[in-house]
């Protein structure tokens, strides 16, 4: 049977108890001494070494313990050619290993170029095959629907970018247009999409929103406008958004609070930098920690 | 000296006496026999070295005749890391040759994210080096600000999506916020940075705006608002604009109106497949009467 991408997420967030999805977001300047190379300029061929030593293992730390991995691949295309490669490696790991890939990318384009991007990360045997991707609105609907089609097609994922987490997000998103902020105009847009994607066995669905967990009453305003769509909600830990912020737009679900996956990257990827002197603790067991006290607070704040 | 994007395109422009940027979208289906391998598959290692000769070939005959090439990532990405290869090598060899390369990557993220794609594009010895890219302004002002500051920093070139060329722009570019549309609001945002990255030489600021050759009318409303920035404008030819219409928005100059780039992708990269059979006439020829009839159309329409 052809997967579907929201029913196979939410199944595993409902086993695993917790929202978190781990962000791998490669800052070259906050990776461990333990990773580190002689040249760690962004075009040095050790330096995707790194990257790659790094994430790997952090990687094969995660299994079992999260339902999703959220590479970011701006640092990945930082690196160049080579850092591409450590990308389409290290998701056909993770994919390997049962783990479900959210690639953050923020494509959007024109349909024919919009189509390439599908291709590219949605498509079955392509280079870089992921399971779900972020959007982005500007361009209208029709910019979204060979992002739709190839979806519906393959059993992907989709997260739009609606109400993002960062302090500038209002300039554009919270203008309002005929008594609604912006950001409400495309989560209705959005809206008339779900059904194409929804799930048979959970009801949710694979056409989905990226909603910020520093903004959590626009958050439960989407809800009402999008009730049937997954949220990627950025913004928790190192963006200051506590746990029940994050999940404030969760709704009941069969074994608690469910909606969509909360994201953290620097506090699970870099506990050193987030928390200054680790001591004499491993890196595995930094690591470990952090993990544990994410899938914690998160897991309490949804059971 | 430091050089300067909206100088140095501007002050090759007035040379050339003609706006044409050529985009480099290699739409697999519709490349020409001469080029192509047993397998296009995006996936078939023969599939990037397909691209790579018809992309050199045809950048071989456009130096000295345009003043920019524009490749779009996204047909790239289609290839995985070896089409990054193939576009790094690209970029290399037009900006060897004297041409100025625009990267369409409709890029846009949080601030950190939004550092790591200026680095991979804008900083110098970046792999994958360019003149100036394209955004996407949906996530706000604090967005864009890490390419700001790495524009300035290296004299390079921002266009920032504001009216698109495709049927549903308009489904959030034309919703009306307080008197007027999103993408005047987006325009007058941009107009508060254009100074920060004025010529000195010519006054264009390397900070500009894509607005589609479709959108005529909305192209003068967004002149008034950004008056120093200069325009990417796609939708010529292909999409069915004039080069009147194309132009509509410039202003004179020294030589003849100006204000930014005309860019077309098929109409001169697969003329054959834009006119149907083309008898018995070499690729190059058909390739040189596209360019020259491109060039000759829109040099008429700013003469």
């Amino acid at each position: 049977m052809q997967q579907h991408f929201a029913d196979t997420l939410v199944t595993r967030l409902r086993e695993l108890g917790h929202p978190l999805c781990v962000g791998l977001d490669p800052h070259l300047d906050l990776i461990a001494p333990l990773f580190r190379r002689a040249d760690m300029r962004p075009s040095a061929p050790e330096t995707a070494a790194a990257v790659e030593d790094l994430l790997t293992a952090v990687l094969d730390r995660l299994v079992g313990r999260v339902a999703v991995v959220k590479p970011q691949i701006a640092f990945f295309e930082l690196l160049g050619a080579a850092g591409i490669g450590v990308l389409e490696r290290l998701v056909a790991r993770a994919r390997a290993a049962g783990l479900l890939v959210l690639l953050d990318a923020k494509r959007g384009d024109v349909g024919s170029t919009a189509a390439g991007y599908a291709g590219a990360y949605l498509a079955p045997g392509a280079a870089c095959e992921v399971d779900a991707i972020t959007l982005s609105p500007y361009l209208g609907l029709d910019s979204l629907e060979p992002f739709v089609r190839c979806a519906e097609a393959n059993g992907r994922g989709l997260f739009t970018l609606v109400k993002t987490s960062n302090p500038g997000s209002g300039d554009l998103q919270d203008r309002e247009v005929e008594g609604e902020p912006v950001y409400a105009v495309v989560a209705r847009a959005l809206a008339s999409l779900t059904d194409r994607l929804a799930g048979p066995a959970t009801g949710w669905s694979s056409l989905g929103a990226v909603v910020g967990a520093t903004y959590p009453e626009q958050a439960e305003r989407i809800r009402s406008l999008l009730p049937s769509g997954l949220f990627l909600i950025p913004g928790y830990g190192a963006q200051g958004a506590s746990a029940a912020d994050a999940v404030r737009s969760f709704v009941a679900g069969p074994s608690g609070l469910e909606g969509g996956l909360v994201s953290s990257s620097r506090g699970v990827l870099f506990p050193q930098a987030a928390q200054g002197a680790s001591g004499a603790k491993s890196w595995e067991r930094v690591l470990d920690d952090a993990l544990d006290r994410a899938t914690d607070e998160l897991g309490d704040a949804v059971a």
